[in-house]
């Protein structure tokens, strides 16, 4: 059975994803990032979610000390946008929540956790359609990261590469939602807000997306039953 | 006076590019990485270094649970190569003291932080000539992650990319030494050394490497007069 390493934030894509990866017969070893994000809540949602998929997991610790992020220093609003048409952005503004070369540094750990255990593979549940614009979730930036990971690495050089796979980029969230529940992901205990509050504020761009999602899919957010 | 990020290691080869960086007029912001090595001297060599260059630092502690190098891991041997020929080393295979995705992490710390406070420069003492044949040494790495930043940051959409340099890259040991000593570079309280004694083991690739530089330099390695 192959190794892989599965990104798991604790959100509906990532959660998605690990179901898929494990669908394709992958024995998945998941990382969840405490990168001192104000919705802390998503770890313990991760965790929970690895559990119930019965995967390894285990939490990296990382320090980001200089922030350049609302979604890392309170002190910063989480922009929502205005008339907010989500498939067709009116701005191309990158928002205040983008924290600067995320993915970047969590592929890296991937890369390095997966040349580690000999993981063959890493799932990221990235996606470019109903997003909030962040370079580092667009096709490009997948395919320009493989080519410096093949290059910088053991694994690479020795022809062995480990493939870095996005099966959600191209998919619209009610998709993602569609296919989660036949794989049966349990997206009750998913959370998505980037607010870190009892209850998703229903506001911010991930809420908003997710909501979309369920509203497109035809389906009930399980999230409101907890 | 442009900011750069300067990822110090405290080692010969980080500590020259701080030196270098400075004398191009740069405002340096020196990273300094605890990742769990075996040779946690030299964070102590890192932080003497940026303060004699005044120069700001931050300590950026990583968790590698996984390990896989003998840097990380006192179980494993740190090997030596047999029939030293440094420069063309008899076999190619990569050596056990290999950290897995080590440079494409620190570089994407770096590129957090550059993003953050603004730099628009990123310095790496890298080294393809007289080292011990990482991958992520070598030119066509940088090149690679030059392009997988420049699609993943905001920097790098808004058509105002961060330079990734490496001034040592393929320079010789003993050239890297001249002229550091000409840019004063204070090279008595360098470390080198992968093991963590009290004083250089001269065994491992990296005290040889630099023994190796210091005698063809012509010069008396100043670590011996402390």
């Amino acid at each position: 059975m192959n190794k892989a390493v599965v990104l798991l934030s604790g959100g509906l894509d990532s959660a998605t994803t690990l179901y898929y990866a494990r669908q394709k017969g992958f024995n998945c070893h998941c990382l969840i990032f405490d990168y001192g994000q104000r919705h802390k809540k998503e770890i313990r949602s991760a965790k929970k979610i690895a559990d119930l998929a019965r995967c390894e997991w285990q939490v990296v610790k990382i320090n980001l000390p200089w922030r350049g992020s609302a979604l890392l220093d309170k002190k910063l609003d989480i922009q929502t946008r205005r008339g907010l048409n989500i498939q067709t952005p009116a701005d191309n503004a990158i928002p205040s929540t983008y924290v600067p070369a995320r993915n970047i540094i969590f592929l890296s750990f991937a890369l390095s956790c997966a040349e580690a255990i000999g993981a063959k593979a890493i799932f990221i549940g990235a996606n470019a359609i109903d997003y909030s614009g962040y370079p580092d979730c667009r096709p490009g930036f997948f395919k320009a990261f493989v080519k410096a990971a093949d290059s910088g690495t053991r694994t690479g050089v020795e022809n062995k590469p480990i493939k870095i796979l996005t099966p959600l980029i191209n998919k619209t969230k009610s998709e993602i939602i569609k296919s989660g529940i036949k794989l049966g992901v349990p997206y009750r205990f998913t959370w998505s807000c980037y607010k870190g509050g009892n209850a998703p504020c229903g506001k911010c761009d991930s809420c908003r997306f997710r909501q979309k999602g369920f509203r497109e899919a035809g389906l009930k957010d399980p999230i409101w039953s907890n």
